[in-house]
Parts: structure tokens; C-alpha cells; sequence
């Protein structure tokens, strides 16, 4: 049984939550987050291959990937920077995705990997949008669905070794 | 007489608007709020010194400055990194005050600036925080007189020319 994946979305408010539990620690969950070799492995969901332009995962450092389908057409592209990368317990970067009719849709992210009994951990991933519309759009873009088999494809990754 | 600086702050949200107008062009102001070597000649309230450790002004970029009083006593020291610099219309970024009791209470800070007529401009700050409280505690940092100061001391710079 997959670990449920919880998102938590206020009415009315810009920001949402994330929270999914791993069976695997900080230290090897974080490491999955912040190596571009590892995340292209899992994090692309429905068969999608991601590929980075640049990903230069460090404090200051900045990042842009590109989601396509097996038909190699373009699904996604998602570019940011790193403002703070401190293993194994956070991550805060920026993400906005391209190709919106107006540039400027910037979310503000804050990944914090907890220790929890027994060699597990939990991963809270907090989003912030600049407005509370930019925030339901995510929502409604199926970001649930997604990270939930993103989530899932690092359990598989996890149990196999990387 | 000194254009007012407006803050809007909704009781319970985690964002704040800053606006404020300037007799000068957008290419003007926005060339202020992203040359280092301008920036230390206005963005400091109540005669305190800026010096930066870096300053890397441009799209993928990083800064780090400090705020000190004419004894040399450090007053606050801010770092982040720059998501998007687009002349003359938009500057994001995030900001991270130094020093506070844990890190990672980070800001989002979307700056635009908008022609107006008559060879004018207006600068409008969206900050997001990743919490209420965080912008509450903000505000009662005394946000807003230091801004009218720095945004006066900045009229008195477009005035003299740089």
C-alpha cells in the first residue's frame, strides 16, 4: 500500500501544503529532491521523461526542466532558483511555470524533511502563490494526481537504491 | 511635498502591497532598484550605511547586504536570490532577514513598475510571506516608515540625477 499524499488547500488562501510520509530517511529522501540524476528517475509522472537545461541544486543556484511525452512533445517547463539548500532538512527555491500568457506567476516553495521514528520521514512541501487564483490553478492543474505518482515512483526508487 | 507610500495589508493575509509614484520614468526607477552602486545611495532609512557582500542583479542572480549605523553597529543584514530581472517592467526576488531565532521565514517580492503619464512612474511591491504571522511582524518592524524614507531619499536622487 502506497503512503497516502495530503494536500491541504484553504479556502481563500494563496498558500497550500503538501505532506506525505517516506520510509526512508532525511537524509535519503532529501538527497532524491536536490540530485538532478536521481529526480530525473522519479519525478515526471504518467510515463513523462524529464530532462533538466540547467540544475545547478545549491544555495543560489537555479534550475529548468522540461516534462515531455513519449511522443517527445512538450508537456511542461518549470524554471526557478534555489535561495536555500541545507541537507538533509530544507529547500526553498522558486518555480514558475513557462508559456503562461503573462510571465510572472511565481511560487515560492518550502520543502522541509522531517525525521520520523524508525528510520522514516515525512516531507512537507509548503507552497506560497501571489495571489489566491494562482494558487486554486495549480489545484485545479492536477497536482494532486501528479505528485501522488511522483510520491509513489520515489517508493519504488527508495526500495531499489539509487 | 513627498508622494505618500501606501501600504495595503488585509487583516489575515500573508501578503502586503507597497505603492508608491515618482516623477521619473519606470526605465529610471527600476535602473535604481537593480544598480548595487545606486541602491547604496538611497535604500538605507535614518543615515544607516548599505555595503553588499555580493550583488549579482540580474535573472538567476544572488545579493547580500547590510544595514549599519554610523557607529558601526550592524542593524539588519537581508539575502536572497533573483528569480526574473526584466527591464524596465519587473524585478522578482526573495528576501531573507538575517539572524532571526530560525531560518527559512522567507519573502517573496514581486516589484513592478508601471508607466504613467507625463514621464512618471508607478512602483507597486507585492510581498508574499509564508505565514500571516510573518507578515504581520514585518509590518510591525516599522516597514512602512522606513520605505517612505527610502522612497523620499530616492526622489531626492532622480532629482540630482545618477
Amino acid at each position: 500500500m502506497a503512503h497516502p499524499t495530503q494536500v491541504i488547500a484553504e479556502a481563500g488562501k494563496q498558500e497550500l501544503f503538501v505532506i506525505r510520509e517516506f520510509d526512508a530517511p532525511p537524509e535519503l529522501v532529501f538527497q532524491a529532491f536536490s540530485d538532478p540524476a536521481i529526480l530525473v528517475q522519479f519525478f515526471a509522472p504518467n510515463q513523462a521523461i524529464m530532462t533538466f537545461d540547467y540544475a545547478d541544486y545549491r544555495t543560489g543556484g537555479a534550475y529548468r526542466y522540461t516534462h515531455t511525452d513519449l511522443q517527445d512533445r512538450i508537456l511542461c517547463t518549470f524554471k526557478g532558483i534555489i535561495h536555500e539548500l541545507t541537507a538533509p532538512e530544507r529547500i526553498i527555491l522558486t518555480a514558475e511555470l513557462e508559456g503562461l500568457p503573462e510571465p510572472g506567476h511565481v511560487i515560492l516553495e518550502a520543502m522541509l524533511f522531517e525525521p520520523l521514528p524508525g528510520n522514516r520521514s515525512k516531507l512537507i512541501i509548503h507552497d506560497v502563490c501571489l495571489s489566491v487564483e494562482d494558487r486554486d490553478a495549480m489545484i485545479r492543474s492536477g497536482m494532486e494526481g501528479g505528485l501522488a505518482k511522483i510520491f509513489n515512483q520515489l517508493d519504488d526508487l527508495l526500495r531499489k537504491g539509487f
